[in-house]
């Protein structure tokens, strides 16, 4: 029994992503699909990696994780196979694989497929990396298609500073709630007797464990483990009127 | 094979539905997960209700229904294990829940798991929610795990009037079609020789048994069996400019 | 194993498409259900032709495609079930199964189904073609429930004109890109030795072949084979400002 996760910037009204998984269920009709997202935005590499980062553990092993977020599409950019923890990776060597361990990961560069026939130049979704998942479905060793190498491209996400006792972060993104989500590890907080949240031209002096019962701008650590700034029955994302990438900083009250 | 209905507020933007897919597949890679939906506006526990109570029992037995629309995840709410009629149902003790028959449904709650790890306090439909399903499909007696209770938490839909021959109702919400869904059943429309309906400023005469060949403002009996407002090849939404609340009268021409 | 695609203008926010899914399953837990896509605009019986058209037979022989965009729902137009090059074909007879091949498809016309109960008129999805679907898949012959017929209804696409080396067509839509889709097939193209594409105030003068490395409105055979105009990195749905339906002129420089 197959698990596949697909990760794309496709949007679900076009029929892109039904046409993936018609060419995956070619292989085997009994796989199981499963979307991740399919809402990250036009070519947001970064969206791509962070979503399938603290997604994949959760799954089963075997699980086949296909990314297709590639502005690179048609180019001379690799496509890359990868295996971590048994846990397999496809898609465009453009650093949506970023997260992965290059002391415990073992990644293939796959060239072109002589044995898949050319369709399209845009869409290498269905066209080239369904059936790349497909051969593994079936059971392919990747050596047989893919050229071992040692790197792949990488992508970074902003990262924390910290200095005599401030740190500083940045709004990763908002999710669906409106919550905005920072890149702050929760962990940090730890470090704070009375931590104080500045962000915009809020300040939060208080950490709290659930969204019930509060009014207003809360900071809370989410389920991605990172500081988050919430406002219960409402949307932080409106209420704090910030953009991603805006500054985030952590000090003693 | 084990079948799985999902119903959230999640939205499909975040990878939080993959997430809880992905602990579901790992007591089950068989299972059959569904999406009822999970475009339930945040929070919107009577809209939860409303969809699951007409969705439910066109599923076969021994569906797993479950529910995560929980704006009180991390507090000491209850959690609820269900079954009634051979279907079971998860979800956060608040009302989701409210088209269950007392009389028939045998219900538990079920306290913190001890032998599932804690992760977060923000999302229980992937740290508690996904594993009390899991413990189902795999067979685990809910005695196990949860304590019978009789009664659980209610969410009122607003109710219908009815006095001297007039039936006075409301706006439920709208579809994805901008029609306009009504709480009046449609039973209620059989009492009456001519019905006319009073919304906004519209009086509609007619109930029609089809959207074709009609133009403006018609009534029909919809396929929840509530009378509904449509505007053919249009949008009664916009047409009739009413919000979810908003007045329907039912009486006499 | 059956495979199901589903097709529909339902969107995802209402329960529709679950209750689809559900009826489908009481015929065999086990069949693979597979979205196509359920943004199609509102009784957009073209765009469904056209999505379908490209897609089928990227899926598995055997698959049962479900289509429906059904404005006629609950009038006399008949309901159809098809099947050409061993894929089945069920929805309303309006145009939606265009692209068939009349010389290799046979055609059914299935009336009212009497062993299955009438729960609505508004809802043939749920509760007439969910039920032919799964009478298929338990394998009972269409002879069984169906009229054999050499005719279904027909939806045109706008057409491509060419004269006097000028090829006149149209924009068919937008995709989630915001990239202009139309109707000139990619064939066209290879008859002019150096192209120039007209589009509202646009004059574009070379067919890429890759997205990337490109500033501004770009020309590409997409994934259909169809003449694209695209802005990297862009929205040339934005950028151009045209709308479905407006010229597209391809003529020599």
């Amino acid at each position: 029994m197959s698990i596949v996760s697909l990760t794309t910037d496709f949007g679900t009204t076009d029929p892109y992503v039904g046409m993936m998984k018609a060419v995956i269920l070619t292989y085997d009709p009994s796989c199981v699909l499963v979307d991740l997202t399919h809402g990250i935005s036009p070519q947001d590499i970064n969206a791509a990696q962070f979503f399938l980062s603290h997604a994949w553990t959760f799954f089963p092993k075997k699980t086949i994780h296909l990314v297709v977020v590639d502005p690179g599409v048609g180019t001379s950019r690799s496509r890359i196979v990868a295996t971590q923890d048994s846990h397999w990776f496809v898609g465009p060597d453009n650093g949506v694989f970023s997260f992965l361990d290059m002391e415990r990961a073992k990644i293939w560069r796959v060239p072109s497929l002589e044995d898949i026939p050319k369709k399209s130049v845009t869409f290498e979704g269905r066209d080239v990396f369904s059936h790349i998942v497909g051969k593994l479905i079936q059971g392919l060793p990747v050596g047989d298609f893919g050229i071992p190498v040692n790197q792949i491209g990488l992508s970074k996400l902003p990262s924390v500073q910290s200095q005599d006792g401030v740190v500083k972060g940045s709004v990763l993104f908002f999710d669906h709630f409106g919550n905005v989500i920072t890149n702050i590890p929760g962990e940090v907080l730890k470090n704070f007797t009375k931590p104080k949240i500045l962000i915009s031209e809020y300040s939060i002096e208080s950490i709290e464990s659930t969204y019930e019962h509060h009014r207003g701008a809360i900071a809370i650590i989410n389920s991605y483990n990172l500081l988050e700034i919430a406002v219960p029955k409402g949307s932080a994302k409106d209420r704090l009127k910030v953009a991603p990438g805006a500054e985030v900083v952590v000090k003693e009250s």
